[in-house]
């Protein structure tokens, strides 16, 4: 795991019935009970129980991989977001010449703020593919070793113990780690639902009226809400924000004097030419750039760990700078990173043009395999997928009976019975059970194999140890999940 | 700055009275009220305080850093404890066959302990040099990207808010920002005292009693003592423990049921060859293994960020695991990490007889340098010295007029006005004003120059600026402070 791995990470799923005998080792499994040693404090406890309940299959996968040479009953793991279908290519160019100059530089403590040689290249990069109207500056670039780390550095130094952040629901619970556990802010979830309301709205759809009521709830509950947290494109569901709504959000941010990160992780994920991104950076105007964060990730795109924080606030640049003491990235990965991003020719021709592509083609393997399941099982599998991003949701709720959270983990069990990992809705705070967060940006090898216990086929599995339900005699996904 | 910077950190010395025109720009020279920033919690403005009364030199540093051939007047670094002797031969290793070999693993997130190549190697590499009576397992080992990670993860999982470690004092204060900043965890001084007391005693010397003695002033005070931060080689003194004394604090340890994390991070920075470095792996029976834990960085070493934590619990092994999610190492790195400390022949036959070496040469060019300035200003610099370690540390309170932490700061901001960063005493929590220490591990080129602009001849001009007492009209470093 590192900086970005967002497999099942939440702070309210705590449960832990036993597993079955066949189920994959685990030392945390039979119980909460088991974490009570005494050597740990309470809060080693809960930091235990929280991994526990989010990540407890991911020692277990990187135990047992599977391997197309040598371990075909190996798990598949495709409850993380990570980008390994152009791996060949980064790979390549980090062995091209220049990449294995090393100079004393590298070697070493560089500036708290990271090497000016890279934040100059972030900088530049951002300029570029954000659409900045003006160049921006390295001067208010910060770089640490991930998203996860440059965000729990901000919930440090803008919150108080107990202060608060409303973040669009489902989303990103890894932040939780670093924001709760460390920091002691809580992410107070502003819940968007998969079903529509008017023939305006989408799934999952974020307004500045639901903004609105999650603030008033929080100060109903005598919360001190510090801030928003925005993903764009949102993560977990894809969506992008078009550049009006984007603007609205951020003028309910300064009407109600709270900072906003905007988290810009998967900016260079939308792999649909239909979909347009706008950059928060791209704006000609922040109603408050005194308040206003962006943070960018190449962990994404790269495989390389590498968390961005860029701020007009030169208050709060300095204040996260300190923390490159716990949070550096060594000099050598800084140099790969600035050679990489600034080999534009490379990026524009061969690297994007490939990561989009391989996405597309990815992304329409599993909807045909999905489709191609329905009609093995008679059995609709509603998903929503907004050509955004490294995964898409699937809605199982079909499978559930009766339709709770505790049938959510039954099913994700059977999964993990074949040693298939998915990620569950409940760990992203998802109020509906039955959904599953299901990663294709995996190595085709993974999710097509050349033996039926590959990838996706294990699925089926699972399904078929359930008593189906006649074809849509529940109701699916709203009627705006997108088909492709 | 990176994970094991620790130039003049503390949380102790909040004194912030105006610098003089001639000094170099910092943003935050004026007050602390500068940091009173309507963005910043109260709790970013405490981050920022402690940043600002430690590290507040270290970004003027980087900005106007002396460079031989372009900025002769910038500012000269002898305030940062980094090994940069022997930076040309890792760039060497590190450009020679087999280090840019790339694979897809290594662009992937890793286990949340690390790779396993990593942590086999770093086992591999601790049973020898650690002389363990048995071979260490990769199991019992957790890689995070610096030794001040590795502390905040125990004390987050040891500890609960405002529970405490005790610490030998002076010490690596640079653990205050991990400790008290994220984790909440106080560190309180065990005193150890520059004048010694009687004939068995050496300056700095760490007893049981004083063991006993800090206790029982926590309890005193009603602090709930959870641990014991044990450097060996004592970090900030370079004091070796004999394997005696080893044994004696962590029976004291055990008697008293507190963890004992042994900080051995310049166990190979021991360069007098008659002194001998036991590693508490070395003994054949740990008191309390459940409660010991051992961590090493090699970035004294080798330049590259890597904190690994070695103990035989498996639950605080579990629980530190995932900050990996906060602290991970870019898998690069780990690749070359595995490949630096798995070439035996290398740091056998190469890189430690270079290390050590370069070390005596550059400890002794210190100390024939500093005779030196006695001759010319007529005036005795006393000094300690262990003859391990990248530093050392001299006695200038005869310069000072009251002899206070004050005049201590007067006296390091006149080293500032000439571009020279030593760190402060009261950084390190010293009780007894007038130390400074001073890191030799340094390019040969700052520490000699070819011009007077260079290195230590800054020093003479702050002391020639002082009214020079006659040479021992006031007491110096104790009789027992080491001579070459």
């Amino acid at each position: 795991m590192s900086s970005e791995s967002n497999q099942d990470a939440s702070g309210v799923n705590h449960d832990l019935s036993p597993r079955q005998h066949d189920q994959p080792p685990s030392r945390w499994q039979d119980s909460e009970a088991t974490f009570l040693s005494p050597n740990l404090a309470n809060r080693g406890i809960d930091i235990c129980t929280l991994y526990n309940s989010n990540f407890q299959d991911n020692e277990a996968y990187h135990n047992d991989k599977y391997q197309q040479s040598s371990n075909t009953l190996g798990f598949f793991n495709l409850g993380i977001s990570e980008n390994k279908l152009c791996n060949d290519l980064v790979a390549h160019r980090l062995c091209q010449s220049g990449m294995s100059y090393v100079e004393d530089i590298q070697l070493q403590y560089s500036s708290p703020r990271g090497h000016p040689f890279l934040r100059d290249a972030v900088a530049r990069f951002l300029t570029t593919f954000c659409r900045a109207p003006q160049c921006l500056s390295l001067e208010n670039v910060v770089v640490l070793n991930g998203c996860s780390a440059i965000f729990s550095a901000l919930a440090m130094v803008l919150c108080d113990p107990g202060d608060c952040f409303l973040v669009p629901t489902p989303f990103f619970s890894g932040f939780i780690f670093g924001a709760k556990l460390c920091a002691n802010v809580e992410l107070m979830p502003i819940h968007l639902e998969t079903e529509i309301t008017d023939e305006d709205t989408l799934p999952f759809q974020l307004t500045v009226g639901k903004l609105e009521q999650a603030l008033l709830e929080a100060k109903t509950q005598c919360k001190k809400v510090k801030g928003l947290l925005l993903p764009n494109p949102q993560n977990a569901t894809g969506h992008v924000y078009s550049q009006e709504s984007l603007k609205e959000f951020l003028e309910f941010a300064k009407r109600n004097d709270l900072h906003v990160v905007v988290d810009e992780v998967y900016m260079l994920s939308v792999f649909d030419d239909s979909v347009q991104f706008h950059s928060v950076l791209s704006l000609e105007r922040l109603p408050d750039p005194q308040k206003t964060y962006v943070i960018w990730s190449i962990s994404k795109d790269f495989g390389l760990g590498l968390g961005a924080l860029y701020t007009p606030n030169e208050d709060v640049a300095f204040a996260v700078s300190p923390f490159s003491y716990l949070h550096s990235i060594s000099g050598i990965v800084q140099y790969h990173l600035r050679c990489l991003l600034r080999d534009r020719d490379w990026i524009d021709r061969i690297y994007l043009p490939a990561v989009h592509s391989r996405l597309r083609t990815a992304h329409a393997y599993v909807i045909t395999t999905l489709r191609e399941l329905e009609v093995v099982h008679n059995f609709k599998i509603f998903f929503h997928s907004r050509s955004c991003g490294l995964y898409l949701w699937i809605n199982l709720k079909n499978l559930l009976e009766p339709c709770t959270f505790e049938e959510e983990l039954v099913l994700y069990r059977r999964f993990l019975d074949h040693k298939l990992i998915l990620s569950r809705g409940q760990s992203y705070l998802l109020k509906e059970p039955g959904w599953f967060r299901l990663c294709f940006a995996e190595n085709h090898q993974q999710l097509t194999g050349e033996k039926e216990a590959a990838g996706l086929i294990r699925a089926p599995r699972p399904l078929a140890r359930t008593t189906l339900p006649a074809p849509g005699t529940r109701g699916g996904a709203s009627r705006g999940a997108a088909r492709p």
